[in-house]
């Protein structure tokens, strides 16, 4: 079913199955919804496959596309990130005028959008860089959106993504205005972090109970799906119980068996931890995760390295095998809470640093549906930026230092078995060196800066005065001096 | 004392610390050595100052300084690093003919430097980025240097260079030529980023002698001064038991204890970590020590998790505290292992994506004297790389393998306790986790890949077949199919 020019409320250009499943996402809910694709064929079968599921104008061209849009018209690109999301803005905004709104809906870095989005501004074409998470599911049945940008764009946006957006569990829908030009981007970055952290602490926790406890896939299971009614429950958790489960068909064995331990990755975990380096945030969850997949993938030097030694490891008794399955459900969520403090730490530093703006409370409420990592766990960081929008770090908060703390005993158990049976928790136990440093009283920073004032003469701080002081390290006596 | 035009043997422009004391360095062996500044206030400095020392040319203008060279010429930028470097390269350039050198001895990132050695080369100007390490004492007395760039550059450098490099006990110049364009600089880097490591690595091992152990500095200073007659032997070990055992004249107390506890970082150990990022090589020794760094920075997020809950620190009996120390040793050992296989991997990875042909056994080589990680552990790793030049990995080396396995039940017992007690060991552990990593038969990173393909259909391959397989989760009974 098409309709005449001019009356469609939002165009969609770039076919794959994500632009697809948006564009039908918003023709479900009774949007007409201009459609373009490079090559035509896509549009072509769009229109035939899924015509009866609302209004689609199908353009053979951006003219064209841009002809069937209302005022001010909204265009959604749906391409490759880098260097073709910039061809296709150069084809569209000569068509646009001052007013309209072009959204990127792909995966860039939040750079390209400040870049792009300061570019379009000075023609007076909001350009709208927003994050999609949820895979091709989301796009079709309700995504988390994280749209950045101006105000005035959003508002104009907003109806529509409210529509097509995921709804929590109290109904509201999972999108909100981040904060203007690369926020939505950066949001969606450290989402994609966090999801890399937290895949890993889950698969360490299955490691373990593979491991140290001994139990079977399918046992573990079960574990998962009991894990999933209680505080931990998330849909990655969820998933987790379900892989777990899966027999291969072909040989019979638990299907996670069969799977090459290779993991694979996309940018965005990369992106992330290269990111919180620049902003002197530590996400050691994050790296970790990033690394220990890169690890996994080096097939030739893990098959060198796989005649080292390593500890024997004692066989547990049924009861501690099952105690021992409590206290990794405790070190699994603390170390949760540690890598979301770290997430939320990098997002409140970079909002700082380029005057976003973020709400950090608003960012929880907006994965609780549709994302990856959507959780019941993630009201309660809303809460807790609710109650204290000025929270230092999601650990200063009284119910999860509370519940870190209550879990501390159980995750220090957790990780020295790991470490006395050999198995790999960079995860578990990069969370709690940092939970042990945030709480230390002193960090051996001090040493670090006394060899660096010895050798390079970098200056300290003193905890008794101001100023900056070089010792004289070459002088007998070593006298101090103060530099500043 | 000057000498007439065209007459000197290298140029140096820039003269604050580093240029004065290579130029120095320079005509203490003999070389007549332009010398020029932007101000010139430094040039006339260094001729009053140290103009006894050698034969200086002093030059007011980039073209007085080009004019009192031999051909071909050989200019030294000792300038800061980024746009500063690229100004007075394009101040230079027009000066230079066809075979002349520019060497660019300060701290620049590979990136730049492959770009300013490709740009150059058009011009037919050879462009030499060469890493500098050792600080101000090491550029005048005896540097490490690695420097980047064409084989023809290097052999008209080399005879000063090797003049002016540190050398090892065997009497061997620690210089040598990297590789092309931005090997030097990459190489560089990389030095740093281990030494982030390993001075990281000294701080836990304070740390738990501290705390855990309960000795006091000066003990502490000790038991580093009998480590660094052992295989620890270095130069970072040596400092470390100077810092440890220096007193504060002002408050009379330990001198470790009234410096501020928050370390300080410039850009080489973060560039480190993001390039390993890029090319999928762990360095989680060193993102871990840059991490840590910027954890004991954030001083409002640390006094408000100050009070999360830790647990009790048993005391230790005497005989136990000493048979602790020990295990710590063998726990630094073995992490530091981990530390330069990390860093090693790193530069044969650069090496082969940027096909730089580097020698990793002659990089430890040049590292053994002027470098601030000097220590006789390198000429184990040239020993490693000489036997056996397409090593996967330090690890896979036998000698290390060996001596890494000894240490493992030691390591496990220290980061046990670390993590019993509260010390923060994020070198330690993740260093452990990496090794176990590495000997793991079977890594959680299968699991990661069938959550991958359940909510992103992202393919996983098979331990059985070749190919890459999506499960249909979302069909009952979940059949498979071949996607290549």
């Amino acid at each position: 079913m098409t309709a005449p020019t001019a009356t469609a409320q939002i165009g969609v250009t770039g076919l794959a199955v994500m632009g697809r499943n948006l564009a039908r996402n918003l023709a479900r809910h009774g949007y007409a919804v201009a459609v373009h694709n490079r090559s035509a064929e896509r549009t072509d079968a769009l229109v035939r496959e899924f015509g009866d599921e609302g209004v689609f104008v199908p353009a053979r061209t951006p003219a064209e596309l841009v002809a069937a849009l209302q005022r001010p018209r909204r265009v959604l690109l749906m391409v490759q990130a880098g260097a073709p999301t910039d061809a296709v803005i150069e084809e569209f905004a000569p068509l646009l005028e001052p007013g309209d709104i072009l959204v990127d809906g792909g995966n860039a870095h939040f750079a390209d959008t400040r870049r792009r989005e300061a570019k379009l501004r000075e023609r007076g074409i909001h350009f709208v860089g927003t994050g999609v998470s949820g895979g091709e599911e989301g796009a079709l049945h309700g995504p988390s959106m994280m749209p950045g940008g101006s105000k005035e764009a959003y508002e104009a946006l907003a109806p529509l993504f409210q529509d097509i957006a995921a709804k929590a569990p109290d109904g509201t829908p999972t999108v909100t205005h981040i904060g203007p030009d690369g926020a939505g981007h950066f949001v969606k970055m450290v989402h994609n972090g966090i999801e890399y952290s937290d895949m890993q602490l889950i698969g360490e926790a299955y490691d373990l109970l593979r491991q140290a406890a001994g139990y079977e896939p399918a046992r573990i299971a079960e574990i998962f799906r009991e894990w999933n009614r209680g505080r931990l429950g998330s849909y990655l958790i969820e998933i987790t119980a379900e892989v777990l489960a899966h027999t291969d068909a072909a040989t019979g064995r638990p299907f996670v068996d069969i799977v090459a331990d290779r993991a694979g990755q996309k940018g965005t975990g990369r992106w992330t931890v290269q990111t919180a380096l620049d902003l002197g945030t530590p996400v050691t969850g994050i790296a970790e995760a990033v690394f220990a997949r890169a690890v996994s993938g080096h097939t030739r030097l893990r098959e060198a390295a796989r005649a080292l030694p390593g500890p024997d490891r004692p066989e547990l008794h049924p009861d501690d095998a099952a105690r021992f399955a409590e206290q990794v459900e405790q070190a699994l969520y603390a170390s949760k809470v540690v890598a979301y403090a770290q997430g939320w730490h990098m997002i409140q530093a970079a909002s700082e640093e380029y005057g976003w703006g973020i709400d950090p409370a608003a960012v929880a409420a907006i994965w609780r549906a549709g994302s990856i990592v959507r959780a019941g766990f993630l009201d309660r960081i809303t809460a807790a930026y609710r109650a204290n929008p000025d929270l230092p770090g999601l650990l200063a908060d009284e119910g999860f230092a509370r519940e870190a703390g209550a879990a501390q005993a159980a995750w220090r158990t957790v990780v020295s078995t790991a470490v006395r049976d050999g198995v790999p928790v960079p995860g578990f136990s990069s969370a709690l060196a940092y939970y042990d440093s945030l709480r230390a009283e002193r960090l051996p920073a001090a040493l670090i800066q006394g060899q660096r004032d010895f050798f390079g003469a970098h200056t300290y701080r003193r905890t008794d005065r101001e100023g900056s002081y070089h010792t004289l390290w070459a002088t007998p006596d070593r006298p101090e001096t103060r530099t500043e």
